[in-house]
């Protein structure tokens, strides 16, 4: 899977994707993250990007054409599957719009910045947008980790047994129940003695009941 | 404001907190974001910060003492009025959460890894969990900067009036209405013309109009 992400601000996003899951599936070559800076595609003289809105009002639009460029040379090379923006306005990212994408060959993403993008890069390019929530952010960089994140961990071969994904939240529909590790006493506070009685099935069932009461109190909407 | 982020991979935040509106507002001295190496904070003679979980199961799980010894340290420094755990199972983040924890002084923000944190780190640590939203991550940092970034932003003296947080989508009840930037044709694809028609009332209703027909399409539920 190929990740083309198109950012104004290419150097936020070298730290996130250069550690943990998301470098071990890198080297792994299972999955080829490309950040492409958009000022390099800006064809006036002063290399800007964005420009004031039409009809008035604070912060700058992002313009067509150095996205335009970027995009079409992307394409010249190879078939997108997806050409994602980052944006308040989209789909809200679940767990299974991640499943969902985590099957596509490769993807554009596209950073906004400033005030926002002109429409018509959304109008002609763009197949799908997606929020990560519904809070506001500096850009498009943060949500395109994001997303690049929750997809990347669910292709085949990228986690290990370890640390597979078929047991976290939202996978099966309830929440995660407690977990504890040693000490078994910490300062008075100790672990539940189900988990440290070796018996497997009542472990099973403790764990099962503390997944729906957790999930009853705090997330009653994932139970329908 | 002060953000002390506790993370068993604190080199992943460094570019984040390195670039635009975050960068600007640690200079401006009106936020201060430090990151902290979980690992510094271990005991034992590896170093360790997990172990497995009681009970079984996959997954390792993060240990008390580390995280109790860097938030005690801190604790011994200055007063928090949050602790802060990102975790799937929290309470969503959405922009009334970022505008509350806005006006805070200190907070701490504790990033899980692996399979998650000992429970007795959030039993009796922990003040308040928050999501960023329904999907699993790697870990908990792209969701501390996240956090920080939506919640950063609306301190007063951050964003100046170019990009006032006040006109952003979540902050009005509604979407953003399309904008647009120069050409005001582009291969074809024209700006609306009634926002080149200089009539400020008319560009004003047609925004609003364009706003609410964006969120009854896409949003609904936003509208109540």
């Amino acid at each position: 899977m190929r990740f083309d992400i198109i950012s104004v601000l290419p150097d936020l996003l070298t730290s996130p994707f250069a550690h943990s899951i998301l470098q071990r599936a890198q080297k792994k070559g299972i999955a080829e993250i490309v950040v492409h800076n958009l000022r390099d595609y800006a064809t006036n003289k002063q290399k800007s990007v964005d420009d004031y809105p039409y009809g008035g009002g604070s912060g700058m639009v992002m313009s067509i054409e150095p996205f335009a460029n970027c995009i079409e040379k992307l394409q010249g090379e190879r078939s997108y599957d997806e050409i994602i923006f980052m944006s308040p306005d989209g789909e809200t990212l679940n767990q299974t719009i991640a499943n969902e994408l985590s099957i596509k060959g490769n993807i554009i993403i596209l950073c906004g910045h400033y005030k926002g993008i002109d429409q018509r890069i959304r109008d002609i390019y763009v197949t799908r947008e997606i929020s990560i929530g519904d809070y506001v952010l500096s850009g498009g960089e943060l949500p395109a980790a994001v997303l690049v994140d929750a997809v990347t961990r669910l292709i085949p071969g990228v986690l290990n047994d370890e640390t597979s994904a078929l047991s976290d939240s939202f996978q099966g529909e309830l929440l995660d129940s407690p977990i504890y590790t040693r000490p078994a006493e910490w300062r008075g506070h100790k672990v539940p003695d189900v988990l440290l009685s070796g018996h497997e099935a009542k472990i099973a069932e403790w764990r099962h009941e503390e997944a729906l009461k957790r999930t009853q109190q705090r997330r009653p909407d994932l139970l329908k």
